[in-house]
């Protein structure tokens, strides 16, 4: 049998896989798991997009365009500069879902044996994009007691070499939820064009800003439009996770007409999801009204709770639907794998994920965890009176 | 500005990018262009797909599993069962088109350097899939004299380094049609096990075997099976390319189990295409069978109209939709440049893709061409008389 491929082997599982099982056990043994563990938010798609499925006309269905289809783009362009961003057809190349978008981008980007810079706790899965481009994934550690604001700019410098290739930023985050200030996009803005870097910046959860913040776009920054690269995605906007649209999104030519030759190597981007994305951009904004405000309630619910719990801190975020919060425990995936194996308040439980798989730097966010706030309210609240009561019980609960 | 990646760089562009503008132009031109060039068929996708997809059912569009649903995977297992292929559910990963699971597969088995030889001419996109994971492409050259035949097993020894680590295929062959025999298979697997190598089998184009010939499956040459990865696809299968759903399986644990990490990086594949593609197993035997007949008198128009245009050969596939025909000229890329430029017959010309870009050697395929008998057979018989004026007009035309 022919050995597996160092890859294979260096490529991250989910930082969930532990409690898999665990949390099969609980539900075969009639439990009810609350998932705060994963970001399929509950949500309705807009019936707009799931009615331009519904009512497809076509006899053959045929690829598309491998930059996604013509009016799509267009109008996806229309909508950027209708936020103030100015982005043009020329500028977006669909991708199959934000991951997508990021493979290719960082393929274009680096070189095997390059650096990236992410301030961490980070989308897991950048992890794994990175393994496939062959990158080293370096840290910069942001701080759960300032609410994970950007770390100093003498913390990038510090971290970068001539290896360095890239800084990549999820704004709003996942995990953190923390929403980067427009001085905090400057001061690396002024990193990445002191170092000619590329930016990455993953802004998939742009419409997730809470309490009157708005989000600024890195496509917006001065002077470094060619260094900028955007991801984006219709899976959160839209709730649309399953239709696996995303875009590859940049001012600068020469890497967006290197970034299509992956784009064509792979044909195209999937046609039905691509009519409803396209269809999807006319949800009209009651829609997202209503979801923003049903997501504030629910963050106030999940933060406001977890912080009312003696020794839980957890910093209330103003953008996505995730918070990272910090138990007094010292090892939070013993405890997410309790909650699951041995623990049960009136029948329920939760699942909550680790956050130590959300770093890089070995040790860091060992009593963290990762919360989606994606369910309903009233599954919130006895989510919360769950955690509540479980510290109470367990063992290692430091008092 | 930073600099690109050397991957973004060698990245191959489409054979066909060079003869795009003249297309267009000719089009604009008013003259009428039969696509020969393009594998995107004309056939109806199977009703049962597209009525899937207009009766979804989902207010949310969810991911699914990351190796696809479940649903799916036993549905299809059970096909390939019905077929003579022993595939269960647990060697199945569904991917978004056939092309993520190369991706994917080839990631999982080589490391970055390793060689893979390739048959050639082949489908160029292994090309860049082979730049994705950082392989070097080594060719074994097909020759169209004896109808693209598998090279004999000494060429394929001589090519075989210490850095060799997989073999691809695909059979029925894209860009040839050429189908293997079972006797060449074997002929392959006795290499594959004597070097211990992975043999990547691309069967996308199973179904389309004509004339009476039975595709025989790499799945099931005994004695290799933890060597054999599949690749398969709806795309062709259903016409139904646009859905991007295609499949990596292998009978190999340890490999399915790595791949799956790259597959949860990248969350899944589209919700709505699984289910039409799922939905497309009930297709009736009634429209393969109209498909084949349909596509044996596309063939027979086309490779007996070829044949009979003075100093033109084309072998008669047994497989695919594709052939490649050697043409009497020097240079079969400018040919190709001159029909959409300089010629037409009644207001008509054709696009072929010059076959050098289905090689990997330089030099090779100069006088031949790929052409796809995609189109309506009113359409495949005015192409053939538009080449056959072609050539007696065509100043390069060796008499």
């Amino acid at each position: 049998m022919p050995l597996l491929s160092s890859k294979a082997i260096e490529m991250p599982a989910s930082p969930i896989r532990k409690l898999v099982p665990f949390a099969e056990a609980a539900k075969k043994a009639g439990k009810i798991v609350y998932h705060l563990n994963i970001g399929q938010p509950d949500i309705s798609t807009p019936k707009v997009a799931l009615e331009a499925i519904h009512q497809l006309k076509h006899d053959v269905l045929e690829y598309s365009h491998s930059a996604g289809f013509e009016s799509y783009r267009t109008k996806l362009a229309l909508s950027y500069q209708k936020q103030g961003i100015e982005v043009n057809k020329e500028d977006i190349i669909i991708t199959t879902g934000g991951s997508e978008a990021l493979i290719f981008g960082l393929m274009t980007a680096c070189n095997p044996g390059d650096e990236v810079i992410i301030p961490e706790p980070f989308y897991a899965n950048y992890n794994g994009f990175a393994v496939m481009a062959g990158l080293k994934v370096v840290p910069v550690t942001a701080n759960i007691d300032n609410g994970f604001a950007l770390p100093p700019v003498s913390e990038f410098e510090e971290k970068i070499t001539a290896k360095t290739k890239a800084i990549i930023i999820c704004n709003p985050g996942n995990p953190t939820g923390y929403l980067y200030s427009q001085q905090e996009l400057e001061q690396l803005r002024d990193i990445v064009k002191k170092h000619d870097l590329f930016l990455f910046a993953d802004e998939v959860y742009r419409e997730f800003c809470y309490d009157g913040a708005k989000p600024f776009s890195t496509m917006n920054l001065k002077g470094i439009e060619n260094n900028v690269i955007m991801i984006d995605s219709v899976s959160k906007r839209y709730s649309m996770c399953g239709a696996r649209i995303g875009a590859l999104i940049s001012k600068n030519e020469e890497f967006m007409s290197a970034a299509l030759k992956f784009g064509q190597a792979r044909l195209s981007p999937p046609t039905v999801d691509q009519i409803a994305a396209e269809a999807a951009l006319d949800t009209p904004m009651s829609y997202f009204e209503e979801v923003i405000s049903e997501y504030v309630a629910r963050r106030n619910i999940m933060v406001d709770g977890l912080n009312s719990i003696p020794g839980v801190f957890c910093p209330k975020p103003s953008g996505a639907f995730y918070c990272v919060a910090k138990f007094p425990v010292s090892d939070a995936a013993h405890f997410c794998q309790w909650l699951l194996e041995e623990f049960e308040y009136e029948g329920q439980t939760v699942m909550m994920a680790p956050a130590d798989g959300f770093y890089a730097t070995k040790g860091a966010g060992k009593n963290e965890a990762r919360i989606a706030y994606v369910l309903d309210q009233a599954h919130l609240k006895a989510s919360v009176e769950c955690l509540r009561v479980a510290l109470e019980l367990y063992e290692g609960t430091q008092r």
